[in-house]
Formats: structure tokens, C-alpha cells, sequence
């Protein structure tokens, strides 16, 4: 059909399996995992060397800096402690400050369904101003799409954002060790609840509020305090268990988390057990886990818990082992057991 | 309903007028730069100083960078030419030459429906790849969503494109000045009417090609060769008529151009006539206009037409006075009249 059809039409994932994208394939599991790795680290092959991380680290000049996207297609749009304005540059910030970088500068796309409200594309609007504001970060390029009705769902938001890299030494996968300490920013799971009981329509006592918020600062105090951090991860799409799993494979280490350090508040508790769901695979957007040596854990906690966003870290388990890779977890009870990576089906939209 | 609940909700838009996103919104024409100069400048402030371009230039650290994103939401997704991933990637870079960057780096963002064909994906991603390597670009960083059935249309992405600055004097509009010469790439319409076509159902003796291509070779031999540029400027949605009146406003400068020297290939303007389209208001994605001093007209010609790309290149026009802002176009009879930016109606979904 034209001059740049590709050489190979053999598509590299099982085919016979899943024939079309389905729901999973974005759900933060291993559905999108195989999608991601089988596809498109196939096709582009971004980084040769290293593992995929929150975003790509290159240089421009003499400056190190890293780069990222997400596209957001949340629901509903407006939710308790956000909207899909300030989750789009929540996200794409905390992708940066992940990656070690101090965010600068985003970008915003917007794709619109012909009939969205323009007084709440305004909302939105102003909410991603007033979030970039609180991140430190400027909105400095743009791009409108309009689809015609019924080719779209109201509204979707890219980011991509540039930031530059704070930390020396590489914060990535291939520099978790053995020993090393996991460090949990806060309580897991009020993110993906606030959605799902909007969209389930449950009430409970206490208003559940997502977690979304920028971590720029604790991550960038951490980095300029010197404390050595191997890595650090926010604990979307997949939650906790995801994250843990992608890193364990990554760095071709074992894991092992206790249940008891981590910490779930009582409406997230009771929602997860009402809705079936277990709270350490349901995304968060203002959480995350930090890898750092052992000898840095005292100096890590103090810092992260001198910020209100991080005021309730912890550590949550160790590094033990260099193979194979995977997440163990000891239970309440004593008992450890394998945490395996979801397969993506439980909260689609959640970002 | 959050806290990040914005002070005022006064939509600084007409709303009695367009109290929703219409398909115009986002057609390259009047109420698209309507919506982002009264909505997405007003809120984000990009820049105090200059004027809106095809992408936003800041430091990094000693280095000057271009930073640019687009999302493609183009129907159909193959077409003679191209496909929407192809058209993904030469889309975002040309933003950035036309910064007078060298493209380095891409994001890719996909939208995917749930049912969308795995195979087609793989063939998109394909064409990707093979774009990023022509244009001398790698795809470093990316994301995945997906949204049930009946909530997008297959497929749509998002590329965002970090370069270097090549060019030590702002390539932009507000460097244009009375006496520079307008010079054309190449013939007009290819791209917009290789859509309409296949839209339509249209038969033409002669296939109509999209222009669709990267436009980086022939930006950075003009700029290394020094010759002194001013703005440069690509022709898509909305096409020649859209980005000079763009232009005319941002530099407050008039632009008069001859027709006679615009070249429209036949089956184009055969097409257009059917079709009741001004060839001129058509987008391409391989065109561009270079703004100069006159003193520089043949060599900036006899760099360009050394490229196949713009092989092409004419001079096309002048600017001829410092106010007002406005194009304006001699007719083939001799007659001069004004060119008024289009409204964006006519070629939804196009990129």
C-alpha cells in the first residue's frame, strides 16, 4: 500500500491467543508487560543495554536528561483529590523524578470528542495549570485533535515531559543490589479505590480520596541529601505487586516484602474486600518504592518522612537473593508465599 | 469536588457560540486558534515573550533544545504514502526542524480499542520504526492505554520529539522582516487529497501520493550551509493559507504571494475540483515554507532543490509591508486579493 510497508509482517506475539488488543493490554499487568516487551521494545529498540524504565535517559550536549509520555483515558474524569488534568501531570512529573531528573518542562495533547463541554475542557484545563504550578514544571507546547462523535470518550490527555537528571550515578533497575533495602513512600491503594467506588457508585463512611500527587520534592531531597539510591518506582497501573515484579525481572533479583509493613487505611481495606480486590495490585499515584543499601535506610526514612506526600514511608522488605527473579511476600501469619504479577484485568481507565 | 478545584470557572471561550468541542476545533483553521490562543495560551503561558511555533525552545543546561508533541488521529490509518504511524513520526520531526532543531529523540504513545487488530498494531509499530531510522531519530520512551470498545477508533498516537538547536539565531516568527522572499518546498495538496480521495471513493487515472516525508536533510543543509533563515514553517492541517496568516499575525507582517508560482500537481487540482477544495487551504506533510532575506533567495533554492524532498522549491512571494497583519495573493489574472485564514471545516481527521 505504500512505499515504507515494513520488510516482516509476522507479528511477534502469539497471535492465535489474542488476535486484538484487549483491556489487559493496558492494564499495568502481564498482558501489557508482553505487549510492551514482544512489540515495542522489539520494534524501536529504545536502549540496548539497559532495562525499560519510567523514562529514557540521554544526553543533549553535555546535559543528561530523561524523557517520558503517558497518555490518560481515566474515568470518570473528575474524582476525590483530582481529575484527569492534574493525573496527567502527576504522572508524567513523577515518571521524570523517578528516573532521577527534576521535571521541567511538559507537553499537552489533547484529544477531544466532537460535543465535549468546553466549560469543562477549561476545568481541566486550568486543573493541569495549577498542577504543573505545584510541580514545578511548565506547560511549554501543545497539540489539539478533535474526533467525531462517538470516535472518542470526551477527552484524552497526553504528557510527555523533559527533565534533567539530578543523581550521578544511574537510578535504574541494573543498580539494585543484594541487601539492598525496599522503602515504601505511604499507604497503598486509595488511587484505584477512588475510582472504582465512583464508578461502582459505593459510599462508604469516610469519602476515599486518590492519592495523586507530585513527588518531586522527596525524591529530589533524597537525591541532593546523598543518600545512595539504586532505584525508584511509582507504583501505578498494577500497584505495588506489578512494579516489584517488572523490577525484579529487570534486575534478575528476589524481593521479599512483608505484609505487615505496608500499610492500607481502613476504607481502602474495607473497599478492596467488598469490590475483591487486593490492595497491593491496585494503582496509586502519588506513591512510591525506593531501592537504597542498607546502611542508607535511617537517613532515606527521615528525609521522605519530613514530607507530607512520603510522611508515612517505611521500609516494606530486602533484597535477598540474586535469582531468581520474583516477589516473595510474608504473610501477617508467617507464612511467604510468591507474589506473581497480575495479569491486568482488575481496574481498567484507572490513568 | 477536589482541592485542585480551580478559582474561576468562567471559560474565557465564547461559550454561547461554542458551548462544545466542534470537528472545526481542531481543523487548523479560525476556532482552532481560537481555542489555543484564548484557552491553552491564557492558562499554561508557554512563553511571555514569543509567539506560538511548531514547537517550544528552551536550555537544558548549556544546550538549546526544541521540544514538540502531536497526536495522530488520521482516517483512514493506511493510505498511499503512508499510515498513521509513518505519518507519526514525520509529522513530530518536521515540527522540530522547522524549530530549526535536529531531531534526536521520540516518545510514542498509543490509544488503542479493545478489538483492534493485533496484526495491524504490529504493522503500524513497523512503519514507526522505519520512519524514526529515515528520519534519523530513536524511539526511546513510550506508553500503552486502552479503551473499551466503542470509546476511540482503533488506534491513535502520540509521538512527542526532543532536537538539538542547530541554528545559533531564533528561527521563528518574530525573526521575519520586510524584503525577506517566501520560499515554497514543493507542490501542494498531495497529502489532504490522498486522504479525500480514499474517503470519498474516488477513482483518479493517476494514484494521488501523500507528500507525507521528513524534512530534515534539506533543514539542516540550509542552516549549515549558513544561510541566514528567519522562520520556517510546515504546511499541514489547514495547509499554505492557515500557516501564513498564522505567521502574518505572529510576526504583524504582510505576506503577498503569487498563485501562478505555487505548483499543484494536476490529478491534485483535478481533485480539488471535484472535491470543492481550495488546494491551498489543503494539508501536506512533506512541505514547507522557508522565510529568507532576499539576499539569500538562490543559494536557500539551490540547497533545497539538491534535496529530492524539495526538489521542487520556488520563491513564492515577499513580505512586503509591516502592517497589517495579513496574506495577500496575486491571482493568475493579475487581480490581488486578500486570503483570509480558513475556518477549519473542511478536512477533519487528517493527521
Amino acid at each position: 500500500m505504500s512505499e515504507n510497508r515494513p520488510t516482516s509482517f509476522t507479528c511477534p506475539l502469539p497471535i492465535d491467543q489474542y488476535p486484538t488488543v484487549t483491556l489487559p493490554h493496558g492494564g499495568g499487568g502481564k498482558l501489557m508487560n508482553q505487549l510492551i516487551s514482544e512489540m515495542f521494545l522489539k520494534a524501536f529498540q529504545p536502549d540496548e543495554t539497559g532495562q525499560p524504565h519510567d523514562g529514557a535517559v540521554n544526553f543533549l550536549g553535555d546535559s543528561r536528561f530523561a524523557f517520558t509520555t503517558d497518555s490518560y483515558v481515566v474515568r470518570p474524569l473528575f474524582f476525590p483529590g483530582g481529575d484527569i488534568g492534574s493525573l496527567a501531570v502527576h504522572g508524567t512529573v513523577n515518571d521524570l523524578a523517578m528516573c532521577g531528573a527534576r521535571p521541567l518542562f511538559l507537553s499537552a495533547s489533547f484529544i477531544l470528542e466532537e460535543g465535549f463541554p468546553m466549560d469543562l475542557l477549561w476545568r481541566v484545563v486550568q486543573s493541569m495549570k495549577a498542577a504543573a504550578d505545584g510541580a514545578g514544571v511548565r506547560i511549554v507546547t501543545g497539540d489539539t485533535k478533535v474526533v467525531d462523535r462517538g470516535k472518542g470518550d470526551g477527552i484524552y490527555i497526553n504528557t510527555a515531559g523533559v527533565g534533567e537528571l539530578v543523581s550521578e550515578d544511574p537510578i535504574a533497575p541494573e543498580s539494585i543490589r543484594e541487601g539492598d533495602v525496599l522503602i515504601l513512600s505511604g499507604d497503598l491503594g486509595r488511587h484505584g479505590i477512588s475510582i472504582m467506588t465512583l464508578r461502582e457508585g459505593l459510599a462508604f463512611e469516610t469519602k476515599i480520596e486518590s492519592d495523586s500527587a507530585p513527588l518531586v520534592e522527596p525524591v529530589m531531597d533524597l537525591i541532593e541529601s546523598g543518600v545512595a539510591i539504586h532505584c525508584l518506582r511509582d507504583l501505578t497501573r498494577g500497584g505495588l505487586v506489578s512494579a516489584l515484579n517488572e523490577l525484579a525481572m529487570a534486575s534478575r533479583k528476589t524481593f521479599h516484602i512483608r505484609e505487615k509493613s505496608i500499610p492500607v487505611s481502613e476504607p481502602v481495606h474495607s473497599a478492596c474486600e467488598i469490590l475483591g480486590l487486593d490492595p497491593l495490585s491496585v494503582a496509586n499515584e502519588g506513591r512510591f518504592v525506593a531501592f537504597a543499601p542498607a546502611s542508607e535506610k535511617e537517613k532515606c526514612l527521615e528525609i521522605l518522612q519530613s514530607h507530607p506526600v512520603s510522611a508515612d514511608a517505611r521500609e516494606i522488605g530486602t533484597v535477598v537473593s540474586t535469582h531468581p527473579p520474583l516477589v516473595t511476600l510474608e504473610t501477617p501469619i508467617g507464612v511467604t508465599r510468591i507474589l506473581p504479577m497480575p495479569s491486568g484485568e482488575q481496574l481498567p481507565r484507572i490513568c
